[in-house]
């Protein structure tokens, strides 16, 4: 039974009202895959040239916040901490990892997962001038802690 | 050189003042790929069940509108036509194809890449109960008409 | 036929790219009944007392602005002119009339219609505290001018 | 005394720092009224069709989460549950319920009744291409639980 | 070393899960300093004429609800009460003193700069066509209570 | 006379409807003063340290975007250009300067001045556990180009 449906099929925002408030945290992955050349453009040396990593990091922390603006079943909730961090793997891949804590009734797999996907397409956005074929791939939840259902851990990248 | 820096390495939103405005258009895809079991929740007899589909379809049309506030560097801009289409493929996985159109000074690229993703975020969160380990995979762009750069059309899937 | 939805019924926000820009205009109308006693208290010698009515006139003028935002198939659109006002009618009612003015592809119904919506929330919050069974009623369009479907009137009120 | 006004006529935003957080719960209703042929296009044999449904439930939960950013006076809060029901009365009307629900400082009137009326101006917006006349009407709250002030039930219909 | 960076100088939210949740408090001010005319024209006899200061104060109350999506790395957090004052002071300068409250885990100061900068901003666009040269100056803050940082007073105007 | 308030003293948002559509562009400062040692800890060696200056750019940069969501009566309009730059000047003194471009109906001072005004707030909030007092001044338009008020520039700095 899918939770966010009621028995006619209809979407409603599940209640969890009478959920105890407890520690959550959920980190996300998402993958940026792009020409080797656009890869060196936005670094140098091994360092993120200019501000593009910046950018597409607080475009991930901001967009966190804004989740059940996005996603239209998800709970408001008040963030209590945001990470996001890229970096270049190989010579043509930038990796995003993002990760939000809360202590809430809800988890916040949701926040890492826009966190991630935003920040990924902002990369997408800076360099589509030089590479309009990018790729996102591997969005995914790596890990969840806290809630009724546990700790989750994924398994080894697919 | 990326066009969303200046010669310092700062981001700015790129200037389109002097810019024509003519027809645009973009189409993106996403993947989801879930386990049979939660595609077959998703969907009954081939036809989706309740407003699974259609939470996902809005989500992704809302989000569209929403680009510029999720992108920093992007223009704000009018859409004036919104499609996104779910279809259940195999018997693992949901393909969104998302496609928007504007007559104006800048590409619809990030609007319809945003509007696949967030569809995509959505029919996770309306998963994940049960199926965690879903992964969004393969966000890209499809296809690409009308201002300065021309014609884009993606090659096979990756 | 609805517009909103393609063969399938599924929504989607209609395609207006080709679509002349002309001149529009669209006024709509909410009435907010009350108790004498509340509206008394809001209008002193038949002046409204303190910010109440210009709360609501901003809040309808600021909601028109997010009408894309609210209602998922609008068009997002520039409005040029908006106009929200409120004036006690008889002893136990307020009248809000809101007029938006627009050039572009669609019309501004919408716009008019969540303005006056919005206003009269907002006086609902506003007096809810000493008159819970404030009623909203009669939201409806008064006129529209403007595009193919050309000059509409609103017959009497029903 | 209107509490949302100081003793000059200022309006501010109640503060509720020290009120005690309980469990809230409100219900509100909207009515929109129709040409009978329009509620014929909406439904086919007593089930709504394609996504009309669908989309205004999903405006309304989505608008819901967003009172606090339209009603200037309203508290920002974190809503544990939503939901938003349609259904066809009658040959020409269409009733809309919306229940909220919250354990905090204030009541969880506004966001069900913003819901009830976004919900009926999305369905405004779906049919209006056929039916520019229909009206929304009777937007009320019908019950009200939690908090200082009780336990708070509408009377009949007027 | 900046709370707001990492070892590595990038920005994160900084995480506050572990803080416990007090009462908070944070007063701010902003002075608008503008052509003796110019004031003259809002206010009159002493009182502000019209909309104009309930228009600011009503601008000042919504952002400081809007802060956290404003200033990339804030906490979203659920204000209790605001207020935002404006008084004419002199023959050419208005003051506005903004007051914000939260019981919650971060401080207000934020909330409370920004309700007073967003008042300020829109006292400029409504006088902006008589007196371009109006000048917005000394926006800080007054006063914090409450946190591990304890009371904050400002020191005399400089 | 105020043009955003009507002959009864009530706002309203300008109708622009029939003004022509010209090229627009805007330029604002703010300044944000603190302690030496405040602004030494956010630059080395003269180049600012980490994502702080990054981080005030893009605040600035989607403030700007948002303006007609914060100015109630301002116009909702498609920037086609916006630059924030920052600069440390002497040794406690940052200056940010914001620049918008448009091709429209209205000006774009409010979206410079909003800008530079978000930009120093995200300054402080970076800043303001090490350093409360800093103080945000001389907020203000330096050249406005486009429409018929024509070309302004501000004199010397008071």
């Amino acid at each position: 039974m899918l939770t966010h449906l009621d028995s006619r099929g209809h979407a409603h925002m599940v209640d969890v009202t009478d959920k105890a408030s407890t520690a959550r945290e959920a980190e996300a992955e998402a993958w940026v895959r792009m020409r080797p050349q656009t890869l060196a453009l936005i670094q140098k040396g091994g360092h993120p040239k200019g501000d593009v990593f910046a950018v597409a990091r607080i475009a991930g922390i901001m967009a966190a916040k804004k989740t059940h603006e996005l996603i239209p079943l998800c709970h408001p909730l008040l963030l209590t901490g945001i990470k996001v961090e890229l970096s270049a793997e190989g010579e043509d891949r930038v990796r995003i990892v993002a990760r939000c804590k809360l202590a809430g009734q809800t988890g916040v797999e949701m926040e890492a997962l826009t966190a991630a996907s935003v920040a990924a397409l902002t990369l997408y956005d800076m360099c589509k001038a030089v590479d309009r074929g990018m790729l996102i791939e591997q969005v995914r939840l790596l890990e969840k802690k806290g809630g009724k259902s546990g700790h989750y851990r994924a398994g080894q990248a697919v």
